[in-house]
Parts: structure tokens; C-alpha cells; sequence
């Protein structure tokens, strides 16, 4: 149940690339049940892929390889792999059928460079011989290699419906590995240190995990075991006394995100949304029209980046800015309930605030926004004072804007500070 | 002038966290005119931390090692560094003093896992003695290794301030490395193939890369020689000479983004920009406002979502919506002149789309996006159809909005198609 992850590609040991394939094939794998020893990245290099090559056949039972499987002469995966592990290169009918199939649909020529894709190390195996995604597999020594395309929708196609299914059904003993991630917000790491705290002792053979995601903190609950039904039920019961815990701090579990989670609370509650964004610019806007289908609850919004246009779109009381100023109680106050009543929406949400480098003071220093919430009569307000660049600010206060929302919904109070 | 990269951590390894720590600094290194080999990543493993080590002591002239510094008990390094290269832990008094004062300013009490940072391997010495951020370097069998912690800030801070400036310090005879970088919007792979073949022959020693990053393509221009004005004079003809062919798809050189070359030309001819948004959903506001001081020149958007939304803020003629729908050309005219007329802006850019996965036609499949844009008594707008999900339709969408207040003010055509 070991395995390790080769990527290759001059493109990722200069820094160039970000490596998305090793990660995304080592979270796969990982998710089930599997464990990645380690993750190799080297350039087009005859010697640096084949020493990693020969290292990994070596000491794991399987090994993913991603990159250089292309037509152009920095492609030479399929090259190394015949020298390191002797296996001669020979032409692979299938592969060429399909190659030339390809190029004649596309009206591309058949040259030399397309052509050497087909030559494949004696004893590999097409993975998907019907799909264009190509990729091969071999034996040796008893370890399954995958050597896949550096493209990562290709990659990512081929390891999750060919190579994570074949590498598991090696391991039918594999005992099962079951994650749950719960995401809070609002709550810093010395309270989850103390929720850690509280449960020792009556957690058996959990595993916990903690992952600052700035600005959300994401904890995991796993549990390794024979059985799905006891391995559920045990995940189940140490969820419960988490969520007893810290319920309201949660905000999603799994793979959601807050913009999905509060666009289901309105959907489910039937309420429409509106925004007044000033320091986050457009952010909460772009976050909550990320989710398909955001279009029956979101109406619409309005970036008030200067005092005119927030007078001019959201009627704000010119004597409100001069006397309060642009950044405060009374200004986010009246943006909430302005965009409520012009785009005509059940809720009117507002963000108003000190995004930096400049503009601090200091009675209002950098990182200083209110949020405000508009719900029938009502409008609530309330100032926070978040730490960082003008990116983590507006990253922070779009946060806590639309975790205003799903605290409004579900009746928590809001978040005092953070 | 070879080094290599190891992240130490289970987070990298289980592809629970993306390695941006490897991706930093080999992007550094390698801006820098110096290679790396290999990038290594392994979990909390003696036995795999040791081999890597030992490994790249093997193969390297230096190593950089980030995570497992901390004080926890997964924090590793410091044991395993001692056990592979046989430098037993001593305390250093430096450093103990450095977490004591650090302790006493946090009021946090000593205990012995804060100490457990003092005990360093024999012969290591503290990077950064004054700052907070911690790490240390060793010399072992001529090979420079870096130890630095796995927080991205501080790792980040340590590789620029400390470990560049010295391990370039030890290479004073290392070939200088020059790159340009190109950042072009609205060619394709193909159109930008064309490009290298025209100037094939013309080149001499400059190596070319092409990176697609989705939706701009970047091609970088890269010499190596030994003195600065040969390199500069060389990479200069060739860029004007690239510039020539497709000057005006170049968007931005280095590390500038598309939202800071239009706020830089609104500042420069002294115009202010408004952005009425319904696809994008506020992604163009929020970009605009992610540049430092775009205040002065971004004076506000509306996210009109709604049909209904575009006539109130707007003042769309709900009978251009009837006859024409809400993707239209005579609907993004009108949205664009009516942002500018309420904001009262010099240009008023605006975007209205199916980002999809619903709300597709046969006339008007999912990627149909009309941009349009009201300047002075004009008005222009132009109707593109772009592939890809819903947020490759946004972000695209987003880009060519850009682009087109970019080439207005350049005086460059609008796109017609990408």
C-alpha cells in the first residue's frame, strides 16, 4: 500500500509551474487508503529520471509517473523508461491506429515526432485505448507503474477512472481509511487547540488534523479500520462531539465552500440576496455568482468604491460620510438597507472598510471594515479590525460578509471578532 | 551552480497541501541563474527525510529543506539532520535565549518542546539571528544546506533576505541568467508557434519556453553569458524583435498582471473607469480594486444580475431586454453607457453573458459573452464566444473586459475572436 509520485517536466524544477498532478495524485490516493511515501519532481533529464525511476522500483509497491508523454523532443519519458528498466521500445499497432485516426480527423500530417508516441517500452500496457487521453502501465518487479500525461484534465481523467481503481483493486485486504473535514471560520488556533483538548481521551484511534487555510481553518477526522459501518460510526460520534463543541464556528464540511453554503441557505429559506461592496470591490459578488445556479438568489450588487457613487447609488446620506465617515457604523448601515431597497431583495448585505496600503489612520488603521446586514426592518452592523496585505483584508472581509449571511439564517449570533 | 529542494511534511505528501514552499524557491533559484535538479517532498519520516538528505549531499552543491522546524512533534529535522550527518543536537544558547525573550513577550511559558528548538545539529548556524523567523544553515562535505521552516512567509523571507544572497555569493564566476517574460492575451498555441518559427535562425543562443496559463499565454526569452550588457543588448533585439510581430497582444513583461497595466494607463491619461458586470458577477470590480491606489481611477460597478436589476440601476430599456434578451449587443450598449452615466466616469465598461451550466441556446450556447464599452459620445461592443466552465467563462470574460479598456487607450483594435 505504498507508492511514491514522479513528475517530470523542466518546466516544474525551475519553478516555472506549480506541480497540481503530484498533489492532486497524492490527495487521490491518499483519500483511499493509500500512502504516498514521497514525491519526486526532476526536469527533462535523462539521468535525474532515470535514477528516480530506478529508486522508486525499488522501494514502493506502486509509482504514478506524470509528464513527458507528448510528441516534442523534451518528451522522452517513454525513451528513459526503455533504458532504466531494459525494456526495448517497440511499436505499439493500437497506439499508431489511434494516432493516426486523430491526426486525420484534425487534418494534421503524420510526422516522425507524432509517430514516436506509438513506441512504447516492450511489455506496456495502453491505459484508455479509446480515449485521447493516452497513458501506459507496466510491471516490474511486481510494482505497478503508471506513467501518465503531464496535461493535468488528462492526468486527472486517467487517475481517477483507470489507475486509482486498478491500484485498489490490488489491495482488496487494504483496510479502509475514511476522512471527514470539517472548515470553521471565526475560530484561531489556539481555540481548535482546545477543542484537540477537550476530546483526547475519547477519541480511540483517531487521527486529527489541523490546516490553517487563510482565512479558514480546516480540521480532518480519520479513521483507519476493516469495516465501513464501524468506521462510519465511530467518525460519526467524534463528529458529533466536535460539532457539540464548535457547531457554529463550522461552516462547511467536506468539500463545500461558503459561497455553496450560503447560496443552499437562501435557495432552502427562499430568500433573495443583494450586496454593497466598497473595499472588497466586487469579491463577495464574484464569490457568490461562482456557484451555478447563484442567479434565483443573487440579484445583483453594487461596487460603491467612491462616496459619490455611494450616495448616487445607494442613497447614503452625504451628512452620514462627513460626519461618520466612509468606514463606519452609520455608512455601512445605510449601504445595507440602500441596496436592499434599490435592488428590491429580502436581504441587503454591505462591506465597507480599509482594504491598505494606504488610507489608515489611526482611530481607523488598515484592516478596519464593517459589515452590515439588511433583513426586513432590521439592520445590523458591526466593526472589525483584520490583520494583514490588501489581499488577506478583502479576502477576510468578503469572509465574514457572507458568514454574516449563513449566521442570520441559521440564527447564530455573529462573529464578535476574529 | 545544481542544488535541490526537500519539503519535509505530511501534509505535502498526502496532497493535503499544495508544496508552494518547492514551487518558491525553485522559481527563485532559478530567476537567480542557478539549477535545480531535483524537488523532493517526503512525510514526517526519519527514514525518508534521512535517504533524501543523504541523497542530495550525494548529488548537490547545495540543498534547501523546508518544514519540520517547529515545536511539535512532528517537527523532525533538527533529530534526523543529526542522526544522517552524524552531528550530534547541542544547545544553542543564541537561539534558547531568542525563544526565551520570545516566550516572555507572549507571555507564554517555557516548556520543552519550545526548547527542543535550541538543540541544533553540531557545526549549524542561525539564519536571521535577530528575527523571529528561524532557521539554520550547515556546510557538509562542501555542500551548503539551508534549513528553513515550512511557514510560507517565513520561509519566503529567509530564501530572499539570507539564502539567495549567499549561496550566489559562493558562485561569483556563475554564468549570469537573464529571462524576459511575456505575457500575451488572445493568441493561441498555433498563432504563437508562428511567432518562433518567424524568428528561428535570428536567435543565436536565447531559449524560448511557452506557458499556457489559462487564459494568457506567457512566452519567456532566456540567455545565459557571462556579462550583463551582452545578455541585455541580445535579449533586447530580441524582444523588440517578438514585440514587432505581435506587439499588441502583450499585455504585460515580468511579474505584472493585467489589472495593473489598465490601472496604470487610467492613471497615466488621467481617466476614471466604472464596470457594470452581469456574468462576471464582480470578478472585473474585484480585480481592478486588487491594485494598491485604484481608487483613483475605479470609481464603482453594478452587478446586474437580474433582468430587473438592469433597469433599475442602469436604466436598460426593458424593451432592449424583451426584443434583444439580456446577451445581447444592444443590452451590453447600454449597460456600459449607463454605468458610465451613473457613476459619471470617462469609460464605462460592461459584460453580459451565460457563464453557464445552465442557460444555454442553440443561438446563444453557454460561453456567449457580449463586451462592451462606452467612451465619450461612443460606444462599442462586440460578441465572443469562450470555451471552457463556468469559471474559465468568468475568468476570461474578465480578462477580455480588461483588455479591451488596455487596447482602447493604446488605440490597439478590440479582439475579434480567441
Amino acid at each position: 500500500m505504498y507508492g511514491e509520485i514522479i513528475t517530470i517536466g523542466n518546466e516544474l524544477s525551475s519553478g516555472r509551474t506549480l506541480d497540481l498532478n503530484s498533489w492532486y495524485a497524492a490527495g487521490r490516493l491518499t483519500a483511499s487508503g493509500l500512502k504516498v511515501t514521497r514525491i519526486t519532481s526532476v526536469g527533462d533529464d535523462h539521468k535525474m529520471v532515470s535514477d528516480a525511476l530506478k529508486r522508486a522500483v525499488e522501494a514502493s509497491r506502486f509509482v504514478i509517473v506524470t509528464g513527458g508523454l507528448g510528441s516534442t523532443d523534451d518528451d522522452i519519458t517513454n525513451e528513459i523508461v526503455a533504458q532504466a528498466l531494459n525494456r526495448p521500445l517497440c511499436l505499439d499497432q493500437q497506439m499508431l491506429d489511434q494516432i493516426e485516426d486523430h491526426a486525420r480527423v484534425r487534418r494534421i500530417k503524420i510526422t516522425s515526432s507524432l509517430e514516436k508516441m506509438a513506441w512504447m517500452p516492450q511489455g506496456s500496457r495502453m491505459l484508455n485505448p479509446e480515449g485521447t487521453a493516452c497513458g501506459f502501465s507496466l510491471i516490474e518487479k511486481e510494482v505497478h507503474l503508471y506513467f501518465l500525461p503531464g496535461v493535468p484534465d488528462q492526468m486527472r481523467y486517467l487517475m481517477d477512472k483507470i489507475v486509482l481503481p486498478e491500484i485498489l483493486s490490488h489491495y482488496k485486504t487494504l483496510p479502509i481509511m475514511r476522512q471527514r473535514i470539517l472548515k470553521l471560520y471565526g475560530l484561531n488556533e489556539p481555540g481548535i487547540a482546545e477543542i484537540f483538548k477537550k476530546i483526547q481521551g475519547k477519541t480511540g484511534n483517531i487521527v486529527f488534523g489541523f490546516y490553517p487555510r487563510f482565512p479558514e481553518n480546516h480540521i480532518t477526522i480519520s479513521l483507519r479500520g476493516q469495516d465501513e459501518p464501524t468506521v462510519t460510526k465511530e467518525l460519526d460520534r467524534v463528529e458529533r462531539e466536535v460539532r457539540r463543541l464548535v457547531g457554529s464556528y463550522i461552516f462547511a464540511a467536506g468539500d463545500q465552500n461558503m459561497e455553496e453554503v450560503v447560496g443552499h441557505l437562501l435557495l432552502e429559506k427562499n430568500l433573495s440576496l443583494s450586496v454593497a461592496e466598497s473595499c472588497t470591490g466586487g469579491l463577495i459578488g464574484h464569490r457568490l455568482t461562482s456557484v451555478p445556479g447563484s442567479s434565483s438568489y443573487f440579484h445583483g450588487g453594487v461596487v460603491v468604491y467612491s462616496n459619490q457613487s455611494k450616495i448616487d447609488l445607494l442613497r447614503v446620506d452625504p451628512r452620514t460620510l462627513e460626519t461618520h465617515g466612509a468606514v463606519s457604523e452609520k455608512t455601512v448601515e445605510e449601504m445595507a438597507r440602500g441596496v436592499k431597497d434599490r435592488i428590491k431583495t429580502d436581504l441587503g448585505l454591505a462591506v465597507t472598510g480599509i482594504a491598505g496600503p494606504d488610507g489608515g489612520t489611526r482611530q481607523k488603521p488598515v484592516g478596519t471594515v464593517h459589515v452590515g446586514l439588511a433583513a426586513q426592518d432590521k439592520v445590523f452592523s458591526r466593526e472589525y479590525r483584520f490583520w494583514g496585505n490588501r489581499v488577506q483584508v478583502k479576502l477576510n472581509s468578503s469572509m465574514m460578509a457572507l458568514d454574516w449571511v449563513r449566521r442570520y439564517i441559521n440564527g447564530n449570533p455573529f462573529l464578535s471578532g476574529i
